[in-house]
């Protein structure tokens, strides 16, 4: 914790990362309020090789995480791709953002694209536009701070998403099943 | 440079990560003489989470660059694998290995596993076993310094083709055809 934050306050950083854009996203809780602090976009496709662009991930992640002093991290991770290459560049853009987050102890989760979609539009194969407009009107955001990649909407939703997951009741202590939910929550169960 | 190296030596760190075992060598260079100063394996299947085998990979390999300076790093990288889920999972390993060296500004470069057994057998298809002896004899590798994973060996097999690749004749410079090498080169062609 730092001065910056107040106690009650969670932080959390959705990163989309891709091989071409690297969308990102803070997402400030207190209480039950969320709030957008930030979001945007690393454009990579400038970096001639794999290994800047890598670079720039690496220090993208940083530096967000030195400005917003996450608590959290939520990436979205597909766990299907079209081919083996393009999941092998994927999955090295993710090992860097993890890298990034994990030297400085911010845990993470992954959520699969649909898991995502399906917590903010209560449709797992919605659009990307349906995602940045249902997150428009949760989060308040006024129409020109939108960014036309869509990358940023798809992270802050990774950071919503996350903010759900963990504030269902008892998720965070992580019930194994449904016994073991009404032994924890005896109130709960009429 | 540090006072450990002398101006003339070139240390290579070969690295052969995987999400169960991560290999590494350390060559030393001088001239044409290539000695080997270290290799070993992290094992990483006594981490529980994928994240924490993630960050053992990043602290290992920061930690050996601060111990043996390199001046290159070369990798072991399959380009194609059996399924999308593990070569997701390698991806991850890899980015990882690579940010670890991308922050400390040591270049990277890749080598498909059969470019490596070429380099060091003369036969792309070579198993594990005949390249560990071949570069056993290389380098005059005591046999009571091999250890029993051939990780190890693998990766200062990629260090080693590394100097192979790097040390003939204008590979350094680039040039781009034979015609561009001719035009460098004179000399050599009579």
């Amino acid at each position: 914790m730092t001065d910056r934050t107040s106690p009650a306050e969670r932080i959390i950083i959705g990163i989309d990362p891709g091989t071409n854009v690297m969308g990102y996203g803070i997402l400030s809780v207190v209480g039950k309020k969320t709030t957008m602090i930030a979001m945007g976009v690393i454009k990579l496709s400038r970096f001639e090789t794999h290994y800047l662009r890598l670079r720039r991930i690496f220090d993208g992640v940083q530096s967000l995480i030195s400005q917003y002093l996450p608590d959290e991290m939520a990436i979205e991770a597909p766990f299907f791709g079209k081919n083996v290459q393009s999941m092998l560049k994927l999955g090295r853009a993710q090992g860097v953002a993890m890298a990034a987050a994990l030297t400085r102890d911010i845990p993470i989760t992954e959520y699969e694209p649909r898991k995502i979609k399906m917590a903010i539009t209560g449709n797992g194969a919605a659009s990307k536009e349906q995602v940045q407009e249902m997150l428009r009107r949760l989060l308040n955001i006024p129409k020109d701070r939108l960014l036309p990649e869509l990358d940023a909407t798809d992270a802050l939703a990774a950071a919503l998403c996350h903010f759900y997951e963990t504030s269902r009741p008892n998720v965070a202590a992580g019930p194994k099943s449904w016994k073991e939910y009404i032994a924890k929550n005896p109130d709960r169960v009429k």
